[in-house]
């Protein structure tokens, strides 16, 4: 993309109600505007960066074996008024009456919805196992919206939901969710470290949270330090093997880790004292088993092949994506703005042009950026008229992990300049090998 | 995809609630669900086919220039009344109020909200021209939805927004966008006709719909048959070509086409009689331009470099998107079920084992699904006990345009079948010949 071509309106001065540090990022980033109290528009920036999370979940969940469908945003009243959650959930729930009358809600999640779709379709263990699961826009109407989209009022969430036969296969879905979510949060550059956690108003009998460690963080959390050391990296894994995600979930949970609301000080002291850690942390996923809570209400029963009608065994398991951006800015950031982890970057690489206007330079970036562009890779070229310092400052507060320089002092050498966003390292190398190091960095093979 | 591992809810009898086959072949090929009036959920089959329509709709827009960005389904209603249309919209908007009391609403477009982020971001005519776009979810509380995705209340719509110096390059704009609507509708196999149209409640000086000719379409048409000769094709397009996009526009409009709307019969006449026709079509997208209609009273305006602050020219452009699921089938389907065209199909080619559990057909299948995939494409292998004949139906239903069947009496004479959803004609090769010919269909290069 030419920056001459694109929408990508930087704010100079810091706004006043942003009191964390990603809210102010994503402002001044131009990634989001504010439409109304916690709810915002994704400018064109941070749509790009939504569109790469949202792709890793997608490309993760169905790596597990998760089938995605898409549920809408409205609900009749009725299905949660089966499961008796109409009445029981609190003011967060958006109610809402069509021209009809008829009551119905912004959904802000879907056991119900999904358990209707499950009954009306599966009746037999034969189907089993079964993982659904969508991203989707939800509502929760929070009394004091805050800190940008880490507490927004519509938010995007992934939410899957399994059925299973028995408790067993129940708690391997469970098992299978924690190993999906480690791979999914590493391939965004985050570190998030599940912890026993409470069930709230979706209630269940075994949950864990996902948090990564921020001095933002709403919750206090207490850990053992050994378990930051725990990396699932790139191994191997079978997610049919009940044994191997057992595994992973028992090395991943094995350690104390837990958050200020189930936290046990007996249980902490026990472990060495040196180990012990108190921080603060983001929740961005929980996973849930739930048993029988909805399908036993709502008569969503198989037979089990032994001619018996059983309810099946379910969880839900949820990744706050659109809450995900805030916290990688708060994971990763320094104070000139945002350092983006390649995995979730906007753009590949930024590619700054010293003078424009000056014919060797800019033949020397055009071809540079085709030639990522040829590779699959997509640079945010910066062919406008601002000043060096202007266009370096722009490169360094989007946070685009690799910036290309060219000028026509380094040209003259026939060198340019790239240099890494977290580190500020600089290299002069010919062009050709500053594109074929961003291909390497990315993984693409050059023709 | 393995069938085994996949869920396909299909229904053996024909919905009673569905009057269009559009409607009845999506409940039955356990595309959608009925989650309450005019509001659905997309089972898996039917996602597939929503995200590829949207990938193709990302790709022309992003080819024309046009950025994407995502704005809120709900939004305050303080907007919308400094335009007027907060009271002049009818019952078709739906209203909330929130915890707050404040009043919101479901959005059913967008051209208050981008205005604003316009006028709070842009402030030179350098910036300009500009196009900014989204698919989001809009909602039109109908009374009477009916005739599943075509006319439902929560819908899926691709709506762009231009900003331009003057009214000569809004209609540049406008031509853009009519020739990226050509291109857009052809790769999704359909042919849409570009025809006069009444402005509605967004207000307009220039707008044309497009419509797809299909017999259960909700206008009647009358039109020049020449126009069904006209195909874009892939012809090369510099979309910042004024003549360009204006010869386009000017070949695909000056035969006459109208929907009843804006018929003038004494025009009509005029049309040597035996090109006239009337039938009847489905409106899958409009393109409008409106000027300075929300420009100047929400002081959406620039500095046009000679000392004046002028308000930008506008357009909006859209696509329905979900409703497009409904007119591809209702103008590709016979009486076995739907026929998708290659380039939204839900599964590339469906792989049918006539004898699963003979060890020559399941090792045959597993070697071509897994050739395909290797290929990048998505096959659908049922993997089940079914017999043959529940097979061939279920893939007839569902539509993918390509089969592959195999079974063991093939197999003994090294070949098996390949055969065209559309035509029904099939031809017997041998299995590596049958991949080449299903990847040469689909333009995918072989290793």
């Amino acid at each position: 993309m030419r920056l001459s071509r694109y929408f990508l309106p930087v704010l100079k001065e810091t706004p006043a109600e942003a009191q964390i540090v990603s809210h102010r990022y994503m402002l001044r980033a131009g990634m989001i505007k504010q439409a109304s109290a916690g709810i915002y528009s994704w400018l064109p920036l941070g749509y790009r960066v939504l569109r790469k999370i949202e792709d890793i979940i997608h490309d993760e969940q169905q790596r597990a074996g998760h089938i995605p469908l898409l549920m809408p945003t409205l609900q009749s009243a009725d299905l949660w008024r089966e499961s008796g959650r109409y009445e029981a959930y609190g003011e967060e729930m958006l109610r809402i009456t069509d021209r009809h009358d008829r009551d119905m809600l912004y959904t802000p999640t879907a056991e119900e919805l999904i358990t209707d779709i499950f009954r009306a379709n599966v009746s037999s263990y034969k189907d089993l196992p079964l993982t659904l699961y969508q991203i989707q826009w939800k509502f929760r109407d929070e009394i004091r919206p805050r800190f940008g989209v880490m507490r927004g009022r519509e938010f995007y969430m992934k939410d899957g939901y399994n059925f299973d036969l028995t408790k067993e296969d129940a708690l391997h879905a469970y098992n299978r969710h924690l190993v999906s979510y480690l791979r999914t949060y590493e391939r965004m550059g985050l570190q998030a470290i599940p912890m026993r956690a409470d069930s709230g108003p979706i209630g269940g009998d075994d949950t864990h949270e996902f948090l990564v460690l921020a001095e933002t963080g709403e919750s206090e959390v207490f850990y053992d330090s050994e378990i930051t050391d725990l990396k699932f990296g790139d191994r191997e894994i079978d997610y049919d093997s009940h044994e191997q995600c057992r595994a992973v979930l028992e090395e991943f949970t094995s350690r104390y880790a837990r958050t200020d609301e189930t936290h046990d000080e007996a249980l902490f002291n026990q472990v060495p004292e040196e180990r012990r850690r108190t921080a603060r942390g983001i929740e961005v996923g929980q996973i849930f088993y739930f048993g029988t809570k909805y399908s036993e209400p709502m008569g969503a029963t198989v037979s089990d092949g032994e001619g018996n009608q059983v309810p099946v065994h379910m969880g839900s398991h949820g990744i706050g994506v659109s809450r995900l951006l805030g916290a990688i800015i708060e994971a990763s950031h320094d104070d000139k703005g945002i350092i983006w982890p390649e995995g979730v970057t906007p753009f590949h690489c930024g590619i700054v042009n010293l003078k424009s206007g000056d014919e060797a330079a800019d033949a020397a970036c055009d071809k540079i950026y085709a030639a990522l562009r040829a590779l699959g890779l997509d640079p945010l070229y910066d062919d406008t008229n601002d000043r060096a310092g202007a266009k370096f400052a722009t490169m360094d507060l989007i946070g685009l992990p690799w910036r290309i320089t060219v000028g026509p002092r380094g040209l003259k050498n026939g060198v340019v300049e790239l240099t890494s966003r977290r580190t500020g390292e600089s290299e002069e190398l010919p062009p050709e090998e500053a594109v074929a190091k961003v291909a390497k960095i990315y993984g693409v093979a050059q023709g």
